[in-house]
């Protein structure tokens, strides 16, 4: 299409610097004859404390009218754990039923990983973003007292897990490698451990070319440090996803160029792009945010749009920017953006 | 006490082989006149196959017995994934209320780690053993149709979490760094988190010299491959403490040398001590198993019992072996443990 028409949420922390250059690396990628319409939403922190509002349905109505959304970070010291994530975050994963969590990992050259003897990593995991633990479910009875209860419930669904297996099976399907592993724990979880596994056994037999294999989640944390290049293409629970997908982040060049895709495949709700990374409260307003990993999530955000050239285009700028910076003087947040800028238009 | 009463379920795999050396290294660091009796049960696959049972409540009676129990390994490819992990490993930990799952890391001199530079590692994770995601809570409806849900429930109780956190505490005063880390996720499992937020900043109160952090779990594993030196004692739920320990393991020395111990403090009933590696059924019965992880998880077993310098003779005896190894040609289980036998009886 001959537009973009994009909501931006740069939220809390570093969001708003890093979004800024996000956006100028979209700009200068996009050919002149595309439009790209901005609006910003004022998501976050200062909303919360100035409102009490997090998201509510005439934002959820607003947010809707848009092809995609681009998030810097949610989050702040100032407010209560869980008020935010939950409140915003997860509402709006669920609202727009962003079931798709894609997060890939790539060790690209020059850039230091804290493992020894600089290891082959290239590999996404599809982790599932609306149901497991992640669901809201559960409660507390006699809280605050010496016989307080609280359950968590982690909900899984064929129907869920169905379409988060399949759409893994083609990403693997779509990749030289062509291989999925199924990250869980049925030896304990039995009952969503058996749904997950029957289920991936299931669409495993439609992918013949497809190699697979099953890792409990605890080995798959050992493996990522051990022998990360076994890994192609990961589908695992939301929780699991979330807590391996940091691992990930922090092998493969660290939370600065991780970068999430928190997609609605069939396009009936606008899909989300955001770093991996949080606001970090204790740099924020200091120009020292490396934006790499918004800049990597606009990349993924055009892909989703259908842009794959200029997807490409961003990728191949980011890996020659982190193979320069061997050695170099410490840039800005903007520094960063504008050599990123100038090498996507070049 | 002059007498050890010991129950020892070889189990499978390597189990048998592992065992063999951990007891021949136990026999030789107890004085002459301390009288060890040992009980050999065939609990794990082959029992199983045999009989269809995993664990009966006469079993339980018969190990109630004994001061402690010595496992080598369960489990098999033979029986389907969750049978024996929940008909026997957690049925023990539950039946005789293991609460306190110990897992010390320690990266000892001359050991390889996959991460840079050699970081200094010596934490001790304090697992909670009996709620959380592992009581089996849950069910499956519609199983095996396109509209089956399965679902898990976390159970989390003020009792359950307090004695683990006061466990912790107690631990964390006696170390030298006197440093506790919370580790959950109580900004999306907030009926859980906030239980455990809770009961741990109560329970800090009472220890104003220990100094306390929480963290995600997800950036937990981000510090344990980054900043390992950050953490002194960590306690954390059943499931975080199942995925946190391997990643532990893995950048300490591997999982050949991880112990665990499965505690009931109180001592109604006896506790149980294990290598934190499985049955490795690929290479059972060549020799090539590294007991070293059962030999630590026996010294966890005599610290228990309350026989702190034969415990400690056995970790130099490790720590020195350890080092010796480096450069030198590998030894078969039986000569690790001779070696190791030799050590703590000189
Ligand atoms: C902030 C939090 C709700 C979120 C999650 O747990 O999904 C974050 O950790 C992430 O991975 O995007
Ligand atoms: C085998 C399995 C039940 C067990 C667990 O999940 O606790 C194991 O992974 C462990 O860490 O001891």
């Amino acid at each position: 299409s001959r537009s973009i028409n994009l909501a931006v949420i740069p939220g809390d922390g570093i969001g708003q610097e890093v979004v800024t250059e996000g956006l100028k690396v979209l700009s200068a990628v996009l050919p002149q004859d595309v439009k790209l319409e901005t609006k910003e939403y004022d998501f976050g922190a200062r909303r919360y404390h100035a409102t009490g509002e997090t998201l509510t349905d005439a934002d959820l109505d607003a947010l809707k009218g848009h092809d995609a959304i681009l998030l810097g970070a949610i989050g702040d010291p100032s407010v209560p754990s869980g008020v935010l994530e939950r409140g915003f975050l997860l509402k709006l994963r669920f609202a727009f039923d962003h079931h798709v969590n894609l997060r890939p990992s790539k060790l690209l050259p020059g850039v230091e990983t804290p493992l020894k003897g600089q290891p082959e990593i290239d590999f996404v995991v599809v982790r599932e973003g609306t149901e497991g633990p992640y669901t809201g479910n559960g409660g507390t009875i006699r809280k605050g007292t010496e016989h307080e209860v609280a359950t968590e419930v982690s909900v899984n669904t064929a129907y869920g897990v169905e379409r988060v297996v399949r759409d893994a099976f083609a990403r693997a399907q779509a990749r030289p490698r062509k291989k999925l592993t199924l990250v869980h724990k049925n030896n304990v979880l039995t009952f969503a451990g058996h749904l997950w596994t029957n289920v991936f056994n299931a669409v495993a037999a439609e992918y013949p070319e497809v190699s697979t294999e099953y890792i409990h989640v605890d080995a798959a944390t050992i493996y990522l440090v051990t022998q990360p290049e076994r890994f192609d293409v990961i589908v695992t629970d939301n929780l699991f996803g979330d807590i391996i997908t940091d691992l990930a982040a922090a092998v493969s060049g660290g939370i600065g160029v991780a970068a999430s895709g928190n997609i609605n495949p069939s396009g009936e709700f606008p899909s989300m792009f955001e770093p991996v990374h949080g606001s970090a409260p204790d740099i924020a307003g200091q120009g020292k945010a490396d934006p790499t990993a918004t800049v990597l999530s606009v990349a993924l955000l055009l892909r989703h749009l259908g842009r794959d050239d200029e997807a490409t285009r961003i990728e191949d700028a980011v890996a020659a920017d982190l193979a320069d910076r061997v050695g170099g003087p410490a840039r800005s947040t903007a520094e960063i953006g504008d050599a990123l800028a100038v090498r996507v238009a070049g």
